[in-house]
Order: C-alpha cells, then structure tokens, then sequence
C-alpha cells in the first residue's frame, strides 16, 4: 500500500514549530508494509486542504491527516475534508454530550464542544483515548483516510490501533535497517564501503543520513524482497565498517548498552551543555542500571564547590581549558564514585568568546581507571550546534572508553 | 511573494529523520514578506523530485528545496531539478578542483567530488559556508527557486545571505507574534477571550497552538495591514490573559528574564528528567547570569551523597515521594546558595510503575526564601511524554515563585 500524510497547521509554515508527525505515522504505517510516498504541509484554510486531500487521495492507497481538530474557529480541517468529499458537516449529539461533561467538569464554557463534535458526512469518529478532539475515517474515491488531532503524543494512542486494524502484509516484507556510526561522515562511510568492494544488492538501497553523531546508513528492501538479503547486506556494512559501525541505534543506546553489559557506571559534569548529555544518557529505557547522576555546574562556584576544582585552578587557566575540565572528571568520577565519568566546559555562545578562545572552543574530558582523556574542540555554527555536537563528541570519547575502536 | 519548500529525502518518510528546515526557511523568508504557503516531502527519487518542482513552482513565487545534495549515489535532487527543467547536468571543473582539494586534505578519496560538482545546466551555483556540497539556484517558469543541502546548519548558513538579496518588502507587513502563556489549555485561552468580548479585528487572524507548556497564541496580519493593528491586538489579548500571558516568548525565557531583573539565582536537582531542566534553562542565551548548576541525582546514591539525604528517608517514602522531592529541593538550594530551586522525582516509564505510584507519577517541589512548596501529578503518555511535561510543569512553578499568578 501507498501511503501519503497530510499536515495541516498554519504554525508549521510560518517557523514557529517543526514536525513530528510525520516520522509517528511513517512508523507506524511501515509496521504492516505502507510506504509513505509523499507528504505535504498546508495552512489552516479550507481551501488549500480540500485540494491538498483531492491531490494526495489520487495517488495513495492510504492518507493520514494530522492537525486542525482543535475547538477553536482556527481548526478547519473537518470542513477542509467535508469540502473534498463534496459533503457537509454534521454534528454527533452523543459525543458532543461526552465533550460537554468533560468540559463542564473543568468548569469550562462548551462552545468548543460542537465543533469538536462535527464531522464530514459519511465518516465515522476514531476515538482519541488521551484528548478531547475525536478523530475521524472515510475513503475518498479508492483511498482509506484517517483524519487525527495534531498533537504528537495523541497521534502517538490513536494511529497504533488503526494500523493494527490494516490486513497483514504478506510475509518478506523488509521495510529498512539503520547501521548507526560512531562519528563517521557520510563521505568516510561511503569511501570505506567503496574500498571494501562493497556493492550495493539490485533490490536493496542504500542511504546515507548525515548527523551530528555520525551518518547513519539506511538499507531499504521493497516488499517482496526476502527478508535474508537485507540481513546479509547489514552484515556485509557491518563488517566493513568494524568498530565505526554501533551495535545499537545510536551513540546513548550503545554507550548504556556496552556499560550494562559490562556492569559498570556513569556519571557526568556538564558546564555548557547544561545538563544534554545526561539527558541523551537518560533518553534511553533502562539506563537507571548504569548512570549514577551528574552535576551541571554551571557557575565557577559550582565547580569549586560540587566538583572540588580549586578555585585558582580557574582563575589561573580559566573556565575553558585542560586542567579545568581534567578537574571536572575527576571529581565528578570521585564524587559519584563511577567507573567512568564524562566533562565539558566550553563556549556555547553567541557571547563570550575571545582570540584565543573563539565561541564554540568546547574541551571534552573522559576518565576511568585506566586514566584521564582530555580533548579540545572548536566547533563551527550556533549555540545550538555547538551543544549539539559537543554532546554527541562527549558521548563517543565515552562509548569508546568502553568499547575501544 | 508566494513562497513553498521541498524537502527531500526517504528519512523524512519512513520514520527515521523529523524535519527540522521549513521552520527555518519559513522564519528567514518572513523577514523579506515571503508566506510559506504550502511544503512537500518527497524520497530520494528522481521522478519524484522533478513531479513536484514543476506542481510547486506553478503556485508559488519562490521554491527552497533541500537535501539530495550529498556525494553519494542516493543523493538525486540535482537530476531530479535537471529533469524539472527539462536540461541536462554538468560539472563545475573549478568547484571541483576545490573539493578535491579539501577530500584531499581529509585523505578521502574523490569520487563524491564530481556529483557535489555537478549542477542542472543554466542554474548558478551558491555557496556554503560550512559544508561541502554547495547548492544551486535557477528560475522554472515565473518561479524563483534555490536548492540546498539538507543538514539544518547548513541551511541556516546558506540561506540568510540569499533572503537579504530579496526585494525588500512594501512597509507594513506585520507577518507573526506569538503570545506564550503558562500552562493555559487551547479551551481555557478561547474562553477567556470570549468571556472579555475579544473580537479578532477583520485584517488579523488568530491562530491557538498547543503545546505541553502552554497553548500559545499567534497572530498574523497580513502584507497590507497596518502594523499598529496587530499591536494593538496582541494588547488585547494579554490584558484580558493577564498574568497567564508570558511576558517572553516561552517559558524558560520568561523564567531567565525575571530572575535577572531581580537579581536572583536559581539551581536544579533532577532525577526522572535526566537533566532536562537545566537544559531548557540554559538553552536561554544569558542564562549564566542566573543559572548557577544543578545535580542530576538519578540514582538513590546521588540523593544522599550530593543532595545530603537521610538514607531512612528514602528506605520509608520510597524514591518517588513528597518528603524526598521536599529534601532534594531543600538540598539543591543549599548546596548551591541560590534564592530559588527546582526539583523533580518521579516515573518516567515504561517499566517501574506499581498499583500506587503508577507510570506517570511526578513530584515537583519548587523553594525560596519564602518557603517550599511541593505538587504530585501523575502524567498520562509515553516516557517522551512524561519527561517533556515534568520539565514544563517544573518551570511554571519556578517561574511562578518570580512572577506569582
């Protein structure tokens, strides 16, 4: 089946936020075999999702709308769709009763409720188990639609039951593999597969997803692929790869992995990063049995004071230098008495920087009981991409302390 | 000027990669007056790409395509744009020579030099600052169109210089505000605005966008309106929100603002968020000037060697209880001298929930010279989701000890 999402949100044209959307439902859909072949975005108009349902229905076995179901006279999707399928709008009295006494409970005016309550005729509700806004389903022509609120974490409890509802694929579907990278680029990737004789299987593709962790490569088998060849050609990167290519899907599940599996632990002192690298430790499921925890010292006092850095330490080579952010481990290493122990102390900007010490030098600094590792970095870009990448850095130099390349 | 994005890339479609380009062409096109009107997302395919540069340079005045400009064979938006326009593709031998040079310096070997080379003929080259495939620029049609690698940093780079040497738009275009508030639902902010007889002025329109935090409110004038209504407009809206209405353009900023201009101090002890907090917080440039550090205590360890809690404390009301988030806030405070402190403990799933304290279940404990105070929420959604309204919830009630209600 060939699949299409929809985007509806005026805020997801003009800057004001990105989306998530659709990666939720491509996930999803590819848990029975739907391919997501195209996916457009359009404002709040009536007009522009009418066409927009028109032009994808044409193209696509499947579309999933997401967006504009709120109860405000900003969320026109129900007649967006309605216009599409050439129908008007009606309202459902016994959801609108359910959305009135949930509104009520919370001593709100049920305006609202009506609105949420309409659907195009001829569709039918999908019930939204975490918000207010019911969703809705039809067809249109030979394409199955769902329509869902915009919310991700909603889309998230309403599309996994209408997938499961969807016939089962037939069996030798592949959908795609990822190979993460520890601090590969897409060109060194590439030249390592290129020198190893790699080539790439007449059925699968290959695709490289540049990031600040290091490419991803991404194997794709159509339906009817058996399912062996991507496993082979997985294998074959793999071991072409050696130690660059991760074991699990990315730096912070592979570092807590490999510590898991060693039984060892983790704990770090953060300066710029403000906290990222124990939030990208702690982003994974059970790292609760190898991070001890982390001192974000953000100010010089809470280095002296929570890491024990001597305050002339600081003063003589100042926040941003080797000894600081050897200190920094060590104490954070003592303090939570771990196996290993990850720092950085660097300038994140867009102020601060100097000559000698331009915005975006970052010193990382890893320890365990076989020594202390100090490195500088200048990273290009923003604030953001110098946080960014000095925590992808921070969580490599840690992986391969554990799992050396 | 009517304006539309292409971004392109299988990634973007089959669950692996959220975009994160439209909001930042959308945001540096608004500067010169350009609406985004409409985004696609299309795979690394040629067909594809050439089908919908035609479809979107027909209705716009102004197409931002990105990705599919990397070294390797999956990376097609050159032939695709090149089929757009009915051309063939030939390579730049001076651009060439230079990024043979710089693969040269990296000791990779060539190949990739020739296709980042390579540009559809009658278009021009544009230049990146930070990375090494340039773009290209060219006109299909009536239609101005740019196109740009896909790496978000990059793209930041490239297209800043290229919407300064648009027309500069007639005076009076107002394009966007936002009003954040704090923690106020989409319904809650509609009824407040229609309890105080708000009525959107006819040239203006409004927009509710959800979010954990807080719905936020977006106003958007039209080219043509006269600047002075959407002021006044925006006044409306925040006198009848009253304090619910951030003075900022979120909650950490708002938070960072008014600890700054009363000279105060804030630090952090986190254990569900993994650190979080104090990455929203120092996601604020400036946000040294009031935020000393915090203590990730993840682990029981951490809670009684850094934060100073009684082992008995936690053996009696267990790790996730008001006595324990009241200790750690307490002890945050101390350790750190600050006038306020924010401490969250809690289960962020998927596993580690019992009949009692369920999956979900989240103390938050905030304190100051005045006193602390501690909440209980039991958060529904995944662990993502837990995680994201701890830290939202956690910085109202910070913000809110500043800036009472």
């Amino acid at each position: 089946m060939r699949g299409a999402v929809l985007l509806v949100g005026s805020e997801l044209l003009d800057g004001s936020v990105s989306d998530r959307n659709v990666a939720i439902v491509a996930a999803e859909l590819a848990r029975q075999g739907v391919v997501v072949a195209r996916a457009e975005i359009v404002p709040d108009d009536v007009g522009a999702i009418a066409d927009a349902v028109r032009r994808l229905a044409e193209v696509s076995d499947l579309l999933v709308v997401t967006g504009g179901l709120g109860p405000t006279a900003d969320d026109v999707t129900r007649e967006g769709v309605a216009q599409a399928l050439g129908v008007g709008v009606h309202t459902n009295v016994d959801i609108r009763a359910s959305i009135e006494k949930r509104l009520a409970a919370r001593g709100l005016p049920a305006e609202g409720a009506t609105r949420q309550a309409s659907f195009p005729k001829g569709t039918v509700p999908i019930r939204n188990p975490v918000g207010s806004a019911p969703g809705f389903g039809g067809e249109i022509g030979s394409c199955r639609f769902w329509v869902l609120p915009g919310v991700p974490p909603e889309v998230v409890e309403m599309i996994g039951p209408l997938v499961d509802g969807l016939p089962t694929p037939q069996s030798g579907w592949g959908w795609h593999r990822l190979v993460a990278t520890a601090g590969l680029s897409e060109l060194r990737a590439a030249a390592i597969l290129d020198a190893g004789g790699f080539v790439v299987p007449a059925r699968v593709s290959l695709g490289f997803l540049p990031g600040a962790g290091g490419v991803k490569l991404r194997l794709f088998a159509p339906r009817g692929a058996p399912a062996t060849e991507l496993d082979e050609t997985e294998q074959s990167i793999r071991s072409l790869l050696g130690s660059a290519a991760l074991p699990e899907s990315g730096l912070p599940e592979s570092l807590v992995a490999a510590l898991a599996a060693e039984r060892r632990t983790v704990a770090t002192a953060e300066s710029c990063t403000g906290g990222a690298i124990g939030v990208r430790i702690t982003d994974v499921p059970g790292a609760s049995s190898v991070y001890l925890g982390g001192i974000v010292s953000y100010s010089d006092r809470a280095k002296i004071e929570r890491l024990g850095l001597a305050p002339e330490l600081l003063a003589r080579h100042g926040t941003v230098s080797e000894p600081v952010v050897r200190a920094m481990v060590e104490g954070a290493r003592a303090a939570f008495e771990a196996w290993l122990a990850v720092a950085v102390t660097g300038i994140a900007g867009p102020s601060g920087g100097s000559p000698e010490k331009p915005v975006g030098t970052v010193w990382i600094a890893v320890s365990d009981p076989a020594g202390t590792e100090t490195r500088r970095f200048v990273f290009p870009g923003s604030r953001e991409m110098v946080r960014e990448r000095t925590v992808n850095k921070a969580l490599e130099m840690a992986y391969r302390r554990v799992r050396p390349a």
